[in-house]
């Protein structure tokens, strides 16, 4: 049974197969953020450490962390996101960079065993993350493209995904350290990416047993009502194998679907978690619940 | 490719692998609402009326129609519920009953081409409900139970479906016009409910190449917000393969879910439908969209 072990100085996180899906908080990075690229920029990390708490109080299980901004020193911003980040939560860390150096930075003062995310099925990317992930221990995400770019034709991605688990055992990383990110596209532009990617998801699970992740919210780039995309997709996903994914914990919509999947998988025992979590509703008819609770505070 | 043309005088619906999703509205049936029952025993239709209206304004694709009434005279309820909703909507039919004369007074009355629910794997049901689907020319639900229950077994359930399907072909009725009912277990009682059912609809697309329906809401029978769980495995359903359900399209979340599984599955092309439905919402967050029109009355 594939796990993949994460870990903080005190918390592991398993993601597997028999598990519940791991969700990864996406949100510190400042891509596309330019309040936050400009403040870690100039050394204030209160918005990161904010992001931090908030998105563990909604149930992530990790949180991702990138500092990728233009024209700063990221190995420098990522290695000290990083130390702040544990400092103040306990959740394992997936430490995010297309910069080597920058991973680099962030493993060396990463406590516990992190994801590191990414390398790609680019050689020359592959000679270089890959001796640093095995060097400290670590688990890596592998992102299904080389140097001709992301094919539209899963069954390449699925061949630039098996190179990958292939060359991490060359390096002593085993393939239960290996988590897959079959790309996802947005829906809007590729018809077929849904179908692609379940697809995909279905053969990385059952032919090379891997754990697999996303950045999840990709899928709806474009479309109105995100979330309902995002969560539909997240369930469908999850259905056809996949056990993690970079998302937005805060959207409460989102972390809802991912908590019912964990149900229709068998992996909530006992609907324990389920019950828990949304006992207040009414046990019908949520819409009903929701319209009752924003009546309440007028009457 | 598979599909099940279903129809009345003048509308068809195509429940098929490549077509969007088609949703079967279930609240026409007395089972468990003691008002309408009374209603209809005693001849008062309106419910009845304003049900149907209300269904098909929901988006219902089809409406399912039952008068399982006990001590009714139920084939006479039927004919006239069938001939009334035939009336106001023009959405084709599913007929609904366990009781073979009250198909035969449906079937009667039904103008186009119904969709006969249901007939199971018991050798009596079969000799006589199958006449009669395809004397009609009708469609049939089959359900994957027989003389020993229902098994636990998926694979079980697969060979009674293949039974029901060749036993079909004996008389006249083609694959295609069998849709098989899984049966769907409430996943409180039954932890591996869903990743049973999921496994059962693959196999019947891919080895027996038929449409497939279930009673959605019975998984989530005893949880609290069933909407919740309702919704993830619909579209986990439909990520496996499923083509219909009986449900209930007045929960704007279910429906939401429903169309959010046809994007996914690039049904729905360009996301013409999921545009024009749900243009109007927050484009980046529903929810914090929710959560304000919650705190603006308290604050």
């Amino acid at each position: 049974m594939t796990e993949t072990i994460i870990s903080s100085l005190t918390k592991e996180v398993r993601i597997g197969f028999e598990q519940p899906f791991v969700v990864i908080g996406e949100r510190i990075n400042p891509t596309g953020r330019k309040i936050l690229a400009n403040e870690m920029k100039h050394g204030d990390f209160s918005r990161v450490e904010a992001d931090a708490l908030a998105q563990v109080a909604a149930g992530a299980h990790m949180l991702d962390v990138n500092a990728g901004i233009p024209l700063a020193d990221e190995p420098a911003i990522l290695a000290r996101a990083i130390k702040l980040v544990q400092s103040v939560t306990d959740v394992p860390l997936s430490i995010d960079s297309s910069i080597v150096a920058a991973l680099e930075a962030g493993l060396a003062v990463y406590q516990g065993k992190a994801l590191v995310n990414s390398v790609t099925g680019e050689d020359e990317q592959l000679e270089r993350v890959l001796p640093l992930v095995a060097k400290h221990g670590a688990a890596v995400v592998a992102i299904s493209n080389d140097e001709t770019g992301i094919s539209e034709d899963p069954n390449v991605r699925f061949e630039v995904a098996r190179k990958i688990v292939e060359r991490a055992a060359d390096h002593g990383i085993a393939s239960n350290d290996v988590v897959v990110d079959p790309l996802v596209m947005p829906i809007g532009a590729v018809g077929s990416a849904g179908k692609q990617v379940m697809h995909l998801l279905r053969r990385l699970r059952e032919e090379l047993q891997v754990n697999t992740t996303c950045g999840a919210s990709n899928v709806s780039f474009g479309l109105p009502n995100r979330n309902g995309v995002n969560s539909a997709f997240l369930t469908m996903a999850i259905a056809a194998g996949m056990t993690s994914a970079i998302s937005n914990p805060l959207h409460a919509e989102v972390m809802q679907a991912v908590h019912a999947a964990d149900v229709i998988m068998g992996n909530d025992p006992n609907c324990a978690n389920w019950i828990s979590k949304y006992r207040e509703s009414a046990p019908a008819d949520a819409e009903r619940g929701r319209r009752k609770r924003r009546r309440r505070p007028a009457g």
